[in-house]
């Protein structure tokens, strides 16, 4: 294609973004700025030979729209059977490496490219790292092993000054001295119009490279990447398609790592998305010209909402309570707390091992943190929260939002684990509300209790109870009899379950006049043993139901007490199975999908009576 | 204490480290090259009040002589009842933090300094990291925050060119440049000479921070800790302690977040030490003379060494067979595929996150990574493990060193949770062998599957069995039966657990004449469900064994399934309990202590057939 018709061919490509992304939701800002470094890429570099990996790759859009997933795909966008909204290596062969944390871009990047240099292969190695990757560890053990192991890969850093909220820290400081700098963009512009000029720039930017390289070492000249062995390119406009090209180029050609920095618009092309960076990270579908959300029914609060105010009400008594979170003020509601109490809040970029640190060290001063973090990320702190909280026994509580499915993003977004790997770890308390009352409860309880606490709950809207002004205390490990049995079965269920627990119920008893009992766990650890032994004794059946894996979930803790005690009762543990869970349309239609609906899990449940 | 008379105490603590260390084992390198920094460190701070952090906190030993842990104490090291070899909050109020993994302290050290902020308090907050704190994220993701969130703590850089290894990556070198760099020995050497005459050589020093902030800029000089907003000072020699106690007490009055980077030589005082710091950095016992280890019995190899020759073997034939360790080569036994075979064999510091999603990137290109791993250390790497392999169901085994008890180490490096967070993970396949012949049959298996496989096994000596010149291939996932029972009880056995199950079966039989059913389960995920129901219908009562804690282990899995098929017999889940197990002097005391040891599992078996 010629050139000349490259941005015209960009508005097309936003164009669509916009119109799929505005009925169907999904990443729109971080997708809208890399349309023309993705176009770039692919003019560049010839996938599937040469490998691209995009770092979290949700701004994978373009990229799927120029390697066959457009048109019907591409509108089926993050639905069920649809395409992925990341890249999925089952989806495509153009899609090196499956991504949806931050930071494993360019670590997976040196894999490939130590098993090109092994394999005496010539193909392209490229890393696709937005800024938020230099806040998050993973991206600095990759960097530290870069240069020791290959002499030849591609680090693009495409910088927006925003991860999913504008960004933190010292290196997001040091970015912006860098594009701010008076000399460094004279020179770069200098050096930009003259490189126009020059079949690719070679002689230019090789002189770039020896001076850099000279430049190396101890009260000299030399920029932060250079320390990591990496060459160090740029600042350059990444909307500028034939600049990027003859950058690009010049790093295929490179003979030692390097890094182009780039500098993007979040959002660019959509005046709503440009303003409002941030809400148009992750959006659910939208109005193209107001930019408001289509979903606007704001009568029942999202739990995320209930816990980042409940939180704040709290925090407003308890100058010692704050709130620490990982790049995700908004999704967690911490952005509550951010904007009443800023001292009493803490974000410290995608950064998840370091927020449980941090936490535990504020907590050997006095202090009860909280720290609000998706279930998925959680994975990423596991041994922080297991040595460094759990172990010293310190009162931190770690929220995590998104338990259960996230629908849209799939695999590897939902909240499906975080039971197995936490309930195994002494001291701490995990737990799951029925609603987001109950939410508000635990926490008081949780920051309260002294303890190591977990507090899991799912994604979206609550259930429209009120939240009582104050709220009540609970006993740590007393489960909430909600109805009686009459001996056949009684279901334990945990969190967003015991509605649909209450639901079959309530259909079963419609249906065949048997009395099912359910019970609201409240507390995977520790377990109601007293209860729940009372209820073995009582039925032949318990059923326990949970939105997590079966696996060492809930069901399981269930299952090993009944099995300490030698109750005699049957247990059926109605949980995930044993799959990484796909991305669909909506929570019903991918628990429809896994016999977990409301009218599957009842005739389960009124299996028992048989 | 007269400065005179300091050099005399350095003298009698590192004697008295030698002393105990060559008798009880424990880490004996990083100690002795910490002493004088410890004794400077105690006299310009005054703990419990100013908070010292130490990461990993395995080079605390002067620390705890300097605050009550001496005499019998101090003799008690890692013993049974005796004190830890790491800081440890539960023993002393001058343990600010407690650590076991590399990469916290500075993380940690923030909160303090955050919280203290707040508080309006004036104590000092000190982390204390090796260089190879330096290759692990969490550490670069708390320098990313430090200075945007106090404007007063220490980082002490104890830069010995080692972390248990030679450190590998360009921080490593960059280091190494800074040290070796003429310019600057030069020019630190003349400044501390002039330090020297002047009282705390405070104008000075002020003289540097402010020609180091100046400098802070782009392309202008400014050393590599500056950019993440630390001030720069060094390198001095950790061992002069008057030098040592002027620079700290400088930083005591700086304004902004300082580094101090000290120069230690590894092992000093020991010659054997010196030589071959990598073998005491962490020891058993020693002739302090020689050096030489006094367990000598090399008849029974460790299960480290199994692994190791075994994959060398396998690698000698396949080129695509990598080993990845995270700068335990020695500990893993994958020294013997670095000795031979360096191209197959990537140390890449302790960077686990990063070894993992690295080994993912080469198994998509067709290699068959290895990463050998402790247990306890797979922690760091569980998101990795879950979303770069399992999710992409990549070829990469992990072999689970150190799964079980490591019994002087204590809390922080028991390997008992490996399974409750690893068996949940679809595409897993979660194994561990009964002796180090089938650790062999193993990974050859495991190497050939083309499946995400964890391979755990414990610390120490396998069982002494011959290893077969030639693996066997292993069905996935099926148990293997060792005796039939007379229908009364079936002990499935996981591992290093098989051999007790055996002895328990041969003492009950010999006492009462019952046969007991031993299995040896092998696999965990998938577990032998056919075999499983079969025992389950013949017996009155399953009983499983593992070295892991109970909740969510094999044990559960096994609960889990009997549920699922409404078996009748009943289960007893023989495993560690819901606590962290403290250290002890060996596994049979620790086991003991638990209700663990032979006897006691004999006893509960046979109470079964009552």
């Amino acid at each position: 294609m010629s050139p000349d018709l490259l941005p015209e061919l960009a508005q097309e490509i936003r164009q669509e973004i916009i119109d799929v992304t505005s009925q169907k939701g999904g990443h729109v800002s971080p997708n809208l700025g890399i349309v023309e470094l993705s176009l770039a890429l692919h003019r560049v570099f010839d996938t599937p030979k040469d490998k691209i990996l995009f770092d979290v790759s949700h701004q994978c859009y373009t990229h799927k729209l120029l390697t066959g997933r457009n048109n019907d795909k591409f509108k089926n966008l993050r639905q069920s059977g649809g395409i992925s909204g990341f890249c999925n290596r089952f989806e495509s062969e153009h899609d090196a490496f499956g991504a949806g944390h931050a930071g494993t871009a360019a670590s997976a990047a040196l894999g490939f490219a130590a098993a090109r240099d092994r394999l005496g292969g010539d193909e392209n190695v490229i890393a696709v790292l937005g800024d938020a990757a230099l806040t998050n560890g993973v991206t600095f053990e990759a960097f530290n092993n870069i240069a020791s192991t290959t002499k030849k890969m591609i680090v693009v850093l495409n910088d927006n000054e925003m991860s999913i909220a504008k960004n933190v820290g010292a290196i997001a400081q040091y970015l912006n001295e860098v594009i701010t700098n008076p000399a460094c963009n004279r020179l770069y512009s200098d050096m930009n119009s003259f490189l126009k000029k020059l079949p690719f720039g070679e002689t230019v930017i090789k002189m770039t490279e020896n001076t850099a390289r000279d430049a190396k070492g101890w009260f000299v000249p030399s920029p932060f990447f250079e320390y990591f062995g990496l060459m160090y390119l740029g600042p350059i406009d990444g909307h500028d398609i034939p600049l990027l090209e003859r950058y690009l180029n010049y790093c295929k050609r490179a003979t030692r790592p390097i890094l182009l920095h780039i500098i993007t618009k979040k959002g660019k092309g959509l005046d709503a998305a440009v303003r409002n960076p941030e809400k148009f990270h992750g959006a659910t579908p939208y109005n193209v010209v107001t930019g408001e959300s289509l979903n606007t029914d704001k009568s029942v609060p999202n739990y995320q909402d209930a816990m980042g105010t409940n939180l704040l009400k709290f925090a407003r008594n308890n100058e010692k309570i704050v709130g620490i979170t990982a790049a995700m003020a908004s999704g967690t509601g911490l952005s509550f707390l951010k904007k009443e109490l800023p001292g009493q809040f803490f974000d410290v970029g995608i950064a998840e091992e370091h927020a449980a640190v941090f936490a535990a060290g504020m907590a050997c001063r006095g202090f009860t943190p909280v720290v609000a973090i998706y279930s998925t990320f959680m994975q990423r702190a596991y041994d922080c929260a297991m040595h460094d909280v759990c172990l010293q026994k310190l009162p931190v509580t770690f929220c995590l939002d998104r338990a259960g499915l996230s629908p849209n993003d799939g695999a590897t977004h939902h909240g499906l684990f975080d039971i197995s790997y936490l309930r195994p770890l002494p001291n701490a308390v995990v737990m799951q509300p029925k609603d987001e009352d109950e939410l508000a409860d635990m926490l008081w309880t949780s920051i309260n209790s002294g303890m190591p606490s977990f507090i899991r709950y799912p994604r979206g809207k609550g259930v429209g109870v009120k939240i009582k002004d104050e709220p009540a205390r609970l006993e740590i490990g007393k489960a909430e009899i909600l109805s009686e049995s009459d001996g056949k079965v009684c279901v334990w269920a945990l969190g967003n379950m015991v509605g649909e627990a209450v639901a079959a119920a309530k259909s079963i008893f419609e249906e065949c006049g048997v009395k099912i009992g359910v019970v609201n766990a409240r507390y995977v650890k520790p377990l109601d043993v007293g209860l729940l032994l009372k209820c073995a004794a009582e039925n032949a059946t318990i059923v326990t139901l949970e939105d997590h894996v079966a696996a060492g979930g809930f069901g399981s803790a269930v299952a090993e007490c009944l099995c300490a005690s030698g109750a005699k009762c049957s247990l059926d543990i109605i949980g995930w199975p044993d799959k990484f869970i796909p991305h669909g349309t909506d929570v019903k239609a991918i628990r429809t999908q896994f016999n977990l609906n409301t009218e599957q899990i009842t005739s389960r449940i009124k299996a028992h009576l048989a």
